[in-house]
């Protein structure tokens, strides 16, 4: 691990917790786990030409590397604490470094993370982070444990990542119509693709409310098929009620549009089941904590997702999600 | 995450532990850290062609992503207990895997660590583990804390993995020499360089023994260095003390041979700084322990790393380990 490189990064990240020991500069951390509570810990790679476009700006890809990762703990319900950053560059240009620690950083403040160790290497452009957190013992948020009944919620818009998406990359079908598009509403739908919202106080208020919840990575219908798959229960969902940003409608008609929701990922919102008799409480406490939430669906028997229209129609199925060498 | 791929990856790490209250398949791993004790954290990636040849076997691969994290934790006293794995390919080839997975493993079970959650992408090939242990609380090793007059020792014998590089790399000055040695004396240095063995049992019988501990991955020269900077101290070696197998005094010659040793990375033995009052006892428990434990030096005053031979004469400086980006 480079010093310069590293040195220029620990300047940059500005979280100190009394709960670290020892941060960076050993060959680990020493990490004091608060009593009563179990440790949450979960790791994301992001690829340059996979992940994220090429020349994305380090900025924005120092606090994305962190969301993914903190969007993960917010699925569990967890408290983020710590994160270990091993980051791969082709040349040690320390401009680009300082602008992705001070991403990374800007995001960690939001949710105290303390940087504690990490890594750096040359090589194919590549962040890996790993993320801590902590929830009170037992209390973690699992993908199993919905509920025939239960209603599936979401919290945010979806489509939003997968829109901006389209908006950067070349080749889109669409791609003259959104270069046409007033540059606001472009930019909020770049802005969520590249720097995503994690739910973190969002999956800490269903601590004991959720039955069971995962964040949006891989699109809606793929991320609530891992809800349903572990517990053994199917889910129905009503494309009308998918929540959409005003620059979603904006942009993208209606059938455009559904598919953005369904099968966009990188969204980063929860997706949650709650039984009926808990429905007020999570809409009032997520609605305290803004950004929104709504009720899409409801699980049901069976094993799959299936989706209709406001007259019932089931829609299509759509691109499932991203797949990693599929 | 490419679902066969973990499933693959999940068949063949064959660890259970108790702690785990949720491993791989959710969005992140649940764990139950020990009352009364610390947690340690690191993370190492390995690059190909920058840390591992091209065509490194993917079993010798999979143990040496696990043994360079698991000796940073030897390196602080801890108790390995978990790992994370993040895996970038840029094929999405079974076989590999299933060995890659397999060698992880078996060092694994050596240590009782459990692959507990991670993430596979695509793109060049990566490894980055990050590991976690524990510690009695407050118990850890560090850099810091080494004292004028404590003896300087390292476990095991130095040079070997370099020698084993040199083995494998084309165009070492002595390429045609090595290609004629004994195949067992040339396959015994690069089992050094591509399966570690991590001195996890001698960085837990170092708690509370030792002063300062670091492990040899950089170099000797190299890594003393960071142990003295960390300790506002310096060291002495006494190159003939330097402990060697029997291949490298085979293979190589006098100069050759202390090259390596001072200068050498990836050894993965331990470095640790003891009073004299608890020589004897950290010799004594080492030794029950196996793999050798050698006095090569003392603390001293000032801020640098100086070796000299046996005659007292100061010997050189040599490649000060290896440098990322340098």
């Amino acid at each position: 691990m480079e010093f310069d490189l590293i040195e220029r990064i620990r300047a940059r990240t500005t979280v100190q917790r009394a709960d670290v020991r020892l941060g960076i500069g050993d060959d680990a951390a020493v990490l004091a786990v608060a009593g009563g509570h179990d440790l949450v810990v979960c790791t994301d790679t992001l690829v340059e030409g996979v992940h994220f476009p090429a020349r994305t700006h380090p900025a924005d890809l120092g606090w994305k590397a962190l969301a993914v990762n903190l969007s993960d703990l917010a699925a569990m319900g967890a408290t983020p604490a710590w994160a270990t950053l091993a980051l791969t560059l082709p040349v040690g240009d320390a401009a680009w470094v300082e602008a992705f620690a001070a991403g990374f950083d800007a995001l960690a403040r939001e949710h105290a993370v303390a940087l504690v160790g990490g890594d750096t290497t040359r090589g194919p452009l590549s962040v890996t982070v790993t993320a801590h957190g902590i929830v009170p013992r037992g209390a973690a948020l699992t993908r199993a444990g919905a509920c025939v009944g239960d209603l599936v919620f979401v919290t945010g818009c979806l489509g939003d990542a997968a829109a901006g998406l389209a908006c950067v990359l070349p080749g889109h079908p669409r791609e003259a119509a959104l270069f046409a598009a007033p540059a606001a509403q472009r930019e909020a739908l770049v802005a969520r693709l590249q720097r995503p919202t994690p739910r973190v106080a969002q999956g800490m208020a269903l601590r004991g409310l959720a039955h069971a919840c995962i964040d949006v990575s891989d699109g809606l219908v793929a991320d609530l098929a891992h809800v349903c798959a572990a517990s053994g229960v199917g889910a129905e969902i009503d494309a009308a009620r998918l929540p959409a940003s005003s620059a979603l409608i904006d942009l993208f008609d209606a059938p455009e549009r559904r598919a953005l929701q369904l099968g966009g990922g990188d969204d980063y919102e929860l997706c949650f089941c709650v039984a009926d008799a808990d429905a007020d409480a999570a809409i009032a406490t997520l609605a305290r904590l803004g950004g929104g939430v709504t009720a899409i669906g409801r699980i049901v028997a069976g094993g799959s997702v299936r989706v209709h229209d406001a007259l019932g129609h089931t829609v299509a199925p759509v691109r499932s999600g991203w797949n990693h060498f599929s």
